[in-house]
C-alpha cells in the first residue's frame, strides 16, 4: 500500500500516519518529494483497513499495490486449475459447451433438448428450474419438478445437468439433483449464497456480475474458495454498458485477462451477452479464438414458443451449425471440442 | 404492446402473429405502412411474453406500451404513500433523516453517535450489524451482537433504528430488534430476500442496485408488494460509471422521475453515492432542492477509526453544519426537516 | 510518480528503471517490499512519459501523483477565478442564467424569447446558430443569418449573448457576434477547435464531453488556457450511463468536486442533463444547491414547434416558475441571482 | 413512428397530433386501446422531428420504426461494398491487416518498422502524423514533416500509408501524403471534419467515438456519404465502460451487429480496444472470428521508447507471432489474410 500525503501537509499529519501503520504491525517507508511526500506500507496490506487510512488528517490518496484476491490469484498458483464433470474437464484442452433452454417447461422439451444438444457435441446440459425474473409477474420456473426433469433426462441421456440455485436454504435441495451450480449474475455478490455454495462439495459456475469489474468476480470467487471449495468456474456473461443494440456488451477482453489473473477456467455465455439468437454464433467464436475453457449456450426446440429468453434462444439445427463452426475455431488454436 | 414486421415480410408471417397474440386473449390492431406493418395488442401487456413474439418469423421489434409493475405505479395510486416510523412520515412535508455509522461497532460507540445526531436533529439511527463487504477477509459485523446494542441504544434515546438484512433467513431475526429493514444495493435483485421482506410487516428501504435502473428498482418494489408489504422506501444511493473520481455518480435525476412515476417516498444515500465526506453536503442539499422525501447519512464519531467506509463519514460536528444548511434548503422549498 | 514492480522481479530490471527515469532528470526512491520493489519518482512527473514506463521489463503499474492540470487546478491559483461578461460575473456571489431556444429558428422567436426571459431574470442569450446533429438530414441551424439575429436581438434588449462553434474556421466570424463562444459536448476534444478558441480572447463556454471523466473536463480547459485564453466557464451537461429513461444522467458530484479541483466557474445544463422538460426545474435546483455558479436552459415560446430539443424546451412561464423557486434555493445557500 | 398517448388523454390532444401530423404530408392510422390511443405515421419518418411532437400535449412517447441512416444501410445495398486500396480489398474474402505505431517520430522508425510489417504480412502502413492528445503538454506529432516520411516509406517499400486527420483544414495537405484518411475516436461526431472528408475522394477509416452507439457510427458515415464520397471504412475501437481493468472495453458483438446492419467493411483495433499488449493478440484472433473485415495494429521496434502508446504496441517479433496465430483463425472461418 502506498499513502500519498496531500501537498505541503505537516510533518505532524506525517507521523500521526506512519505511528498508526506501524502500530498495525508494518514497517514503513518514506519518500520526500519537493511537494509530497509518500509513505510506502511493507506487508500484507489486505489486512489494513484502507478506507480508514484515506481518512487520516493530511492524506491525499492510498493506492493498493497487492492485488485484494489471493485464493483465485495465479500467483498463487500458477498452473491452471482443472475441474472435472463426468469426464469433461474445464481448465484443459477441450472447450466444454454446456446447452440447453433457459427454463425448464417440461419433460418433453427437456428430453428434445438434451439429444438434441448432446447429438451436436454438447457435454452438459443446462435448464433453469428456479428463475430470477425481473417481474414478480413472470414466470418464475418449475422449482423442485423442474429438478426432477433434469434429473430423468440426465438418467436417459447420460448428459450431467447446471442448473441455477437462487438463495442458500435451495444449495442442498439442488445439489441432490445437479452436478454443477450456477450463481447468476444478479447474486454475484449475494455473499449468503456464495457462503453456502462454498460449503457445498458441488462444482460452481459463478457469472459475471452485469455490472461487476473483473476484480469483483474475482473477489466473489474468493468467497466461495475461502469457504472451502475450490472448484469455481468464472463465467462471462455481458456487462451492461450505454450501447442499447445488443442486451448487453459482450466484454471479450475479460477473457485473456482472467486467464492472466487466475488459475480458474474461464468460460463465456454468449445467449446474454448478446441477447439475440442471430449473434450467438459470431460471439461463440469469438470466445473460443480469445481462449475461453467453455461455452453456455440457450438452446430450444421452439424459442417462439419459450417461457422465457426466446430472442436468445437457438433452434437445434442452428445449434448443430454453431457447433460445427466453433470446432473449427477451437482447432485453429490448439484446442478441441 | 406494438410489433414491428420486417420490411416486406410475408401475409403469413402477419397472420401468424395475429393468430397468437389473439388466441391469448388479446385484441389486435393493423396498420399497414409503405414499407411495413406495424401490429397493435390491445390488453393488459404484462401479461404476454414479449420476448418469445419478438423470435417469432417476419418480427422486427417489439415495443411496451404499458409501464411493466402496477402496485408502485402512479397510475393506479396517484396520492403519495405515507409511511410512518414512530412518529416520522416518509413521503410527507417533513424531510426524514437517518443517520448513523457503516456498521456497528461496540455500544460506546452507537450511544455516542446516536445523542450527537440525535442532538443534531436526525430522526432514525442507522447502523449495521450483517454487512456486505467486497472481501471475504474484511469485517463481516457484529452480527445479533449488534443487533442488541441497536435496540439498547434505542432504548436510551428513543431513536427508531434502521439495519441491512442479507438473507431469507436473517428477516425473522432482524425483525424482532429493527424498525425498518435494509435491502442493500448488491440484494436489490435478489428475489428470495424481496419476498422475505414482503411477508414481513415492517417498513423496508429497498437501496437501488448501482447497476439497476429506474424501472427495475420499482419491478423490485413491486415483488415486495406483491406479496403483501407495501411500506416500502425508495433509496437511489448512486450509480456505477465510467467517472471514477467519485465513488458511484448520484443520479439526481432518479429523484424528480421516481415522484413521477410512483407514489412511494423517495430517499438519497449522499454517503455511498460519492463516498466522500468533502462531497456529501452538496450532494444532501442537491437532493432535497431535487425533491428527496428523506436522507440517511454515514456519521463516526471517529471516520478514521471506523472498520467500514471511513472515507464517507461524516464526524458528528460536519454533521450538525449538514443539518442546519440542508434545514435552509428544505424550507426553501417549501419542507421542514 | 510511483513505479509497482512486478513480484520478485529481477535486480536488473528496477536498475533499468531507475537508470531511465535518472537520465530524464528525475531524482529516485527506492522502497523495497517483502515481495516487491517500489520506485518513488521526484520531480514534475508531467514531463514524464507514463506510457513508455509502464512498458519497461518487471513494471507492474505506474501510478500518477500530481494531477495533469496546472493552469487549471486550484493548487495553483487558490482564489475563485472570476469572469465577467456585460457586468455579469462568472464565479462569483450571483448565480448566472443564460436563457433561450435550442437553435435560432427566426427574429421574431428569438425576440420574443429574448423579452421573456430578461423579464423573468435571465442574464445571457443563448441561441444556436450552427448546430451539430447526429443525422445529416435533420436542420443544421441558420448560420451567420443567425449570427446576424443574436446581434440584432442583443442590441434591442441588452442581454448579451452565447452560442456555439464547431469548427477552427469559425471562430473569427463567430467572435464578431457573440460575447462568450461555446464548445459542445461532441467537441470536448477537438482539439483543433480548443487551440482556436483559445487563441481569441472572448470567454469560452466548455461543456464536458457526455462520456468525459471531469479529469478530461480539466484537461480541455487546459488547452484553452495554455493558448493564452484564462476566461473559461465549464458546464457540466450530463453525462451517458446505461439508464435510458433519461436523456443522460446529471453528474451532480461533478459540481461540488469540480469546485475542489479548479478556480474556473462551473455551471450547469439541466436541460441536456435531462432531455425533459419536466424534470428541468429539479435539476436547476439541484445544481444551484450543490454549488453551481450558473445555469443554461433552454426556453422556446412555443417547445412543440421547435426545430429542435423540443422535449426538454421550458415554455417562457415555466420558466417564471423556474427562476421563482430557484431563487429561494440560491438565497438558501448564501448567494443572489 | 408510432405515438403512444397519455392513458386517457382527451380526444382534443389526439386530434392536434393527427392534425398535424397529416399536415406535414404524412398519413395516419389510430388504435384505440382501452387505456390508450396509439397514432401510427405512414411515410418516410426520417423528415419528421420526433422531439417537437414528443413535446405536444397528451403525447407519452414518439417509437421510431424506421433506422435513421440510409446509405449506409443494408436495407438499401444489401451487398458488401469493397473499398480497394492498392490491390488490398476491404469487405471482401481477405483479411486486411493495417500496422505501425501510435506516432510518427523519424524517418529510421518507419523505415524499421514498415520492414518488419511487410514481412510478416500486413497490406497496409499506420502512423500518426497530427496526433489528438488529452494533454496539451504531450506531444503532438511531427506535422507535415511526418507525413513526408510517410511517402518516403511508401515510396522504399510499397505499403499504401493511414493516417489520421484532425481539422477540416489539414485535410488536402494530408491527403496528398495519405492512402486512406482516419477519423479519430474524438471526432466521431465532428461534423464540419466528416464534410470535409465526404468532399475527399480518399478512402475514409471512422473510428467508432469511445462514447458513441452502433447507431452513432452509422450516423456518422452517413455524413461522410452525403457528401458524396462513399468510400467509409468502419472501426471498433473500444467502448468506455465501467470496467477499469482494460483501457477500454473491445464491444466484439459490434462485428456482428455492424455486418447486419451496414454494407459497409468493419475493422477492429485490438490495441485501443485493450490498451495492454499482452492482450492485443487474444483480441485479434477474437475479431477475425467475429467476422472483422481488418485489424488496425500498433507495432513499434521499441515500445518502451515510443512517444506515445507503448503500453498497447506489440514488438515486431510478437506481431509475427500474432499474424500466425491470426491466420490460422482466419482461415478456420473461411477468410485468408
Amino acid at each position: 500500500m502506498i499513502i500519498i500525503m496531500k501537498m505541503n501537509t505537516v510533518q505532524q499529519n506525517i507521523e500521526a500516519v506512519v505511528s498508526r501503520v506501524e502500530k498495525a504491525g508494518f514497517r514503513t517507508h518514506l519518500s520526500v518529494g519537493e511537494e509530497r511526500t509518500i509513505i510506502g506500507v511493507i506487508g500484507d496490506e489486505r489486512k489494513l483497513d484502507r478506507g480508514a487510512i484515506s481518512r487520516m488528517e493530511g492524506v491525499d490518496r492510498v493506492v493498493p499495490v497487492l492485488r485484494p484476491f489471493k485464493l483465485a490469484s495465479r500467483d498463487f498458483q500458477p498452473e491452471d486449475s482443472k475441474i472435472s464433470i463426468n469426464g469433461h474437464v474445464f481448465g484443459d484442452k477441450k472447450v466444454i459447451v454446456m446447452a440447453g433452454p433457459c427454463s425448464v417447461e417440461s419433460l418433453e422439451q427437456m428430453r428434445e433438448t438434451a439429444v438434441a444438444v448432446k447429438e451436436a457435441g454438447a457435454h452438459l446440459l443446462r435448464g433453469g428450474a428456479f428463475k430470477p425474473r425481473t417481474s414478480p409477474y413472470s414466470f418464475q420456473g418449475m422449482g423442485e419438478e423442474g429438478l426432477k426433469i433434469l434429473a430423468q433426462v440426465r438418467e436417459e441421456t447420460g448428459l450431467h445437468v447446471i442448473t441455477e440455485v437462487m438463495a442458500p436454504e435451495q444449495v442442498d435441495l439442488i445439489a441432490q439433483y445437479a452436478d454443477v451450480l450456477q450463481i447468476g449474475t444478479r447474486n454475484m455478490q449475494n455473499y449468503a449464497l456464495l457462503n453456502a455454495v462454498g460449503q457445498s462439495n458441488k462444482p460452481v459456475l459463478l457469472k459475471r456480475g452485469m455490472m461487476s469489474t473483473i476484480e469483483e468476480l474475482l473477489m466473489s470467487a474468493e468467497y466461495i474458495m475461502s469457504n472451502g471449495n475450490h472448484k469455481v468456474i468464472l463465467c462471462e456473461r455481458g456487462i451492461r454498458t450505454f450501447e442499447k443494440y445488443t442486451r448487453n456488451t459482450l466484454d471479450i477482453n475479460a477473457v485473456p485477462v482472467l486467464k492472466e489473473l487466475t488459475h480458474l477456467p474461464v468460460v463465456v455465455d454468449p445467449s446474454h451477452a448478446t441477447g439475440k439468437w442471430t449473434l450467438v454464433k459470431a460471439a461463440s467464436k469469438a470466445a473460443v479464438a480469445a481462449g475461453a475453457d467453455g461455452l453456455i449456450i440457450e438452446v430450444h426446440p421452439n424459442p417462439a414458443e419459450a417461457l422465457s429468453d426466446g430472442e436468445q434462444s437457438l433452434k437445434p439445427h442452428r445449434f448443430v451449425e454453431l457447433m460445427s463452426e466453433v470446432r473449427r475455431v477451437a482447432e485453429a488454436v490448439g484446442r478441441t471440442i
